[in-house]
């Protein structure tokens, strides 16, 4: 099952170029690893941080459907006019698809409107992922649950907004709880978080994981419809006026 | 029914000083009218635009349980230091209640996320605002619906996220519906947003719109209880490694 | 956009049986209309409560993927055991959508469990439904509002859980509000209630109402996905044992 | 804090009569025990199979604000007729606190539609709670989270609607996750269902499982409001009739 939808992967580039481990784990990036991921047979871009406008210009984001957002070290050095930028594409359709330590890149934290903090700890430890939602196309194609053998923790009090539809719930080896698969839906655009994806481990290529994300796309695509109009608006019907 | 809730009511406090016809109306200003209907056995502030720190220094905040805020031309004028102030004290427990012409408040838009647009139109038309949430605790001793004679309409699509809990929707001579009553949760703090408050009518000495305003001032007042620890966290289990 | 989902559209027909009137606008059943309305490449029954088994044996259960259900003055008549039948292939994972008083059905009451009951009239009244959430595929192609010049009005309390996702709200000339397009997710079903279409009015041939049911066939179309293991279940860790 | 609730604890109160080792860690019967743990000034009553109509006639139902439900081996023995009753009193606005192995319970199968089933294993095994909703009235006073060092497990998928509000995630040591804290409005009643309580374990003398039920009852109780009308509506505006 595939669909013509534009996808473009935004990724930070700098973990992969600064240190040699995760380089060997995502040569051509982690963006490069989830591009080559997607099954969409419309047009896969990417881009990063060090690009102008971050990659992330006017053009680029019209023409995009799904943005794909991995960040970590370098969420202060994002532009704000940028998010400001993807932030209006966002609730004018745009999908967004935000992964693992993108909970704390500046367009989620606007989008959510919450600190986005949350418990972690980087120690080798298995993650399982349960889904709890199984009407939801997300969880297409998986089975009950789904195991990351090494994965970072990240555990509860995840401080998001209730998520409109909560798909998985991930269990951890060292005792916490995690809501790993949560659907938003903002103006007219549509937002997951997905948990999983510390760059010290080869997540991005687990089949699962690949699955998810393609699923993904496909639910964050934008719905074909015109954007609302707002503000000063003429009655639709007589006024009889009761002053 | 009473509770000791402190309650702080935020008016930007503008129309009433510059026209006289909405003085008529609120000649302590909106915020007195609202002050003058809660029935909290609480400390009861009010604060307004001019005063240093906009009368919400962190001394009011720490002392405050629920902040009720109606804003209208002035919006822009509120610091962005103060804004960021609430938004910290509404993450940590604080409630927030905003009133009609606040939903394009800074804080308001940076709690959720969106842009908080919708159609709107002055034309003395009747509202009727249908309760659609019997069993919630804002709905509590009020009737099925309740009308208010003369009010500005706000008209769907109103750009927010879906509410946790919706308990009021209204209907619109002109013929326009609205989600009137919205409950959110954002981290340890509950929102309340309260379509109905125009300032050329008196709609806050109206009977039902205080009823409404003292049972969201109940629902919102915050939850007795230690906040989450984020961050770096030790495992509460043995976790073996799976390397 | 069209996809080869089964679609099974089921209808009491009793109302074009015994009235001249209805027989009149639904010459081949409110079904039959339904029927023709539907853009599906995959297969188009029809099915009605004179059938054996009312024509939803488990046969054509099994090869449903979404069942659409009008009913009325019939509700009663309906055998339990194909109830029964039907609410297990919605926790299974096929799609429902319920139409107008179909929201009396026992298939829908079993699956809502609450009364489902609702205010009503019949006045040759306008109906004005609202689209509240313009990222849902169910509101694909649709203007922010469309019209039906003459319905039945359905007004608030409408007795049923909060949707999982709101997407219409209706005005009636009469002065009600009602949600009236509601989506839910039970079992591993997807479930659509859409309010319009009473028996003595043209509403199934209206362009906007066909496109609703076309969107919420797609949208409720089954996730390609094995259904959950319950019961008994042995561990995936090593417990320890605390006694 | 304390209010003046009305509560009914019903038991089915079998296994505690037909085991000693049961009857050793609840004399009093699990009923007697979830008594005397409530910090309400009203009413408490218990109630149990045996008696006539279950100790739930119509005068104990409307005298009681919130029911608290514990049953499991004799579900199939709760006669039909009183559970409709109990149904029909949730929607009319009293509370139902649903405990453990009350998930298969006919009252709650039929509030909540799906078949309420789960993965489950008696093990001896660790269950970690944690709080995902600190904002919410039933987390009040607990920590981030609490343990049982022994219960019985229940695993996702829980085929249960998504809860409107959901509050508490429990761990397990075997490797499964459970929503165990759940929030339901059903007509004019609130309905939470909260997982632990296996009748081997003496978890109902649980400091923070006592907790969890008072806080509960608090957030259970029934709303005072007039039950809304429902049926044949006279319209409350001029309708033109647009034939």
């Amino acid at each position: 099952m595939s669909a013509p939808i534009n996808v473009t992967v935004w990724n930070e580039y700098r973990h992969e170029v600064t240190k040699e481990a995760i380089a060997a784990i995502y040569p051509r990036g982690i963006h490069g690893a989830i591009a080559e991921g997607l099954d969409t047979t419309g047009k896969i871009r990417t881009a990063t941080l060090v690009e102008p406008e971050h990659g992330l210009t006017e053009e680029v984001l019209n023409d995009t459907d799904v943005l794909i957002w991995w960040g970590h070290m370098a969420h202060g050095d994002v532009q704000d006019d940028i998010v400001e930028r993807v932030h209006r594409r966002v609730l004018q359709g745009m999908g967004l698809i935000v992964l693992h330590s993108g909970h704390f890149s500046k367009i989620f934290k606007k989008l959510m409107g919450t600190s986005c903090d949350l418990k972690w700890r980087e120690a080798d430890e298995k993650e399982r992922i349960w889904i709890v939602n199984p009407a939801h196309p997300i969880a297409a194609g998986l089975g009950e649950y789904f195991e990351l053998p090494q994965e970072e923790m990240y555990g509860e009090h995840f401080d998001i907004p209730a998520p409109d539809e909560l798909v998985m719930v991930s269990w951890f080896e060292g005792g916490e709880v995690f809501r790993s698969g949560c659907c938003y839906t903002r103006g007219s655009g549509k937002i997951f978080y997905f948990r999983p994806g510390h760059e010290s481990y080869p997540t991005y290529h687990n089949p699962n994981v690949k699955k998810v994300i393609n699923n993904a796309v496909r639910w964050a695509a934008p719905v074909d419809r015109e954007y609302p109009r707002y503000g000063h608006s003429q009655p639709l019907e007589t006024i009889k006026g009761n002053g």
